[in-house]
């Protein structure tokens, strides 16, 4: 069983709306918050010869993400360390921190634990003032799919290309992007930390819609084999990039740089040149 | 080295005000909200014995004593699971939103994770619309040292007296009594799940005071062997009560049960009926 899978157990107790986002929102009188927490552990999520440095990073950008992919500012980030040895905690700390600085959030500490295997989760607060948070349902037929930045470089610095390992360990969250998105009108919008493929599923699936875009227009980066960089941007991860849905009338008030992979269509097929779309991606198995 | 000298290492990277309550503040023009993240792991945090159900349940209960330590009344939790085996997870959700519903947070789902130990991480965030929160800085000289509850039971269900199992398994932290306290005048507050002793040094040490307490006044359950129950309310943990401090002239206008069990002094000493008090406690160790 995988995590979406896993996550369909627990909707009936949680209700779907909790658990159908990047992020919950939580609406209070001054702002609308948004909330996300993340569990990463050493051998499942952290690449080996990432410095402890670049893992507090990558722990605080994840969760950023998640809050970016809102449309929402991060202002708070909590961490739990659990720690296998003292020696990392300092390291870890100003990675951490420097991701939070970095973004415009507080690193405001949290806790600290004795664990076998490193084991982090941060958990941040981002807040909306000037309007409501961007979800998962909202994708309409007609609407432009697009990403912001270049997709495959996660995977291609995993797979051993030195060029993007540090594309790898230390991802920048789309926190700027994410805020122009919402007020430009964007529909939906995700992350496409488990890959470009499953997220669009995600949000057809949430959206009630189909998808149908074009190989060609999906941005890699330009010195990578091309194959390679599509099967990691599609079914990959780890790009801590936007995907998100706007209608075309919009695209033109997007002070962003960004890519129109495809359209939204009516039914709930996922088509790419024509050709139905694998639903396969980044999942935790048990 | 133990958690408590670890604090002291990352203390100057985050900064003291950030590392010195039971949960972090972050004032917005609404309200302050107040936030906490706590972990637990299986072998070291739940006794053998526990429910899935109460596992979830303590889960979230150990965050919501934080909140309610600092006057607020909790909102939002969000849990972290790392799954050992995917048949506990309803029993786990089902306990984490019974203690949510009882204490009026939303359970607002989390992540979910696959991990060789039960690793569990719940975050919390609460709201003050009326106040400011109540830190452990502020004691002063003269102020009441106060409890609620009853000590020791945790500890003694942990040794295997069956009549306080469910006191260990079923924390019922105190967010009716933290908001009386707070809107009553109390002046520094935590609660004392790593026991009351460690407490009262943690206070002490943020307000730069001394303190007398007399070990008659410590409430324990009429029940049990006295000595025994004495030395699990100071030295044990697990009890999620408040331990507040208070000027004397405002406990009249507190409206809930409390035991006052000694005075703040000046000076940095902890006695107990004359004599220094040993600092020890609950602590992870590395």
């Amino acid at each position: 069983m995988d995590d979406r899978a896993l996550l369909n157990i627990i909707r009936p107790v949680c209700g779907r709306e909790t658990c159908s986002d990047d992020c919950a929102i939580l609406p209070l009188s001054c702002g609308t918050l948004v909330t996300s927490t993340d569990m990463l552990h050493e051998r499942s999520d952290f690449p080996q010869g990432m410095t402890d440095w670049q893992i507090g990073w990558m722990s605080v950008a994840v969760t950023i993400s998640d809050i970016a992919a809102m449309g929402a500012q991060p202002i708070q980030i909590l961490l739990a360390i659990g720690l296998n040895t003292e020696e990392r905690l300092s390291g870890i700390v100003s990675g951490a921190q420097a991701c939070c600085r970095k973004y415009g959030a507080t690193y405001a500490g949290g806790d600290l634990d004795a664990h076998t295997e490193l084991t982090l989760v941060s958990t941040g607060i981002g807040i909306i003032t000037d309007g409501t948070p961007v979800r998962r349902i909202g994708a309409h037929v007609g609407d432009c799919i697009c990403v912001t930045g270049t997709l495959g470089r996660a995977i291609l610095g995993l797979s051993g290309d030195k060029r993007y390992w540090k594309d790898l360990c230390e991802p920048q969250p789309r926190v700027h992007e994410g805020i122009a998105v919402r007020t430009a009108g964007g529909t939906a919008m995700m992350d496409i930390s488990d890959g470009l493929a499953i997220s669009l599923y995600d949000i057809a699936s949430e959206s009630g819609v189909g998808m149908e875009i074009s190989s060609i227009r999906i941005p890699l980066p330009l010195d990578a084999e091309r194959e390679k960089a599509l099967e990691a941007a599609l079914f990959g991860g780890g790009d801590f990039e936007l995907l998100f849905f706007i209608p075309e009338n919009a695209t033109s008030t997007l002070s962003i740089p960004f890519s129109i992979i495809g359209k939204v269509t009516e039914g709930s097929n996922i088509t790419m040149d024509g050709e139905m779309l694998q639903k396969r991606g980044y999942l935790h198995h048990w």
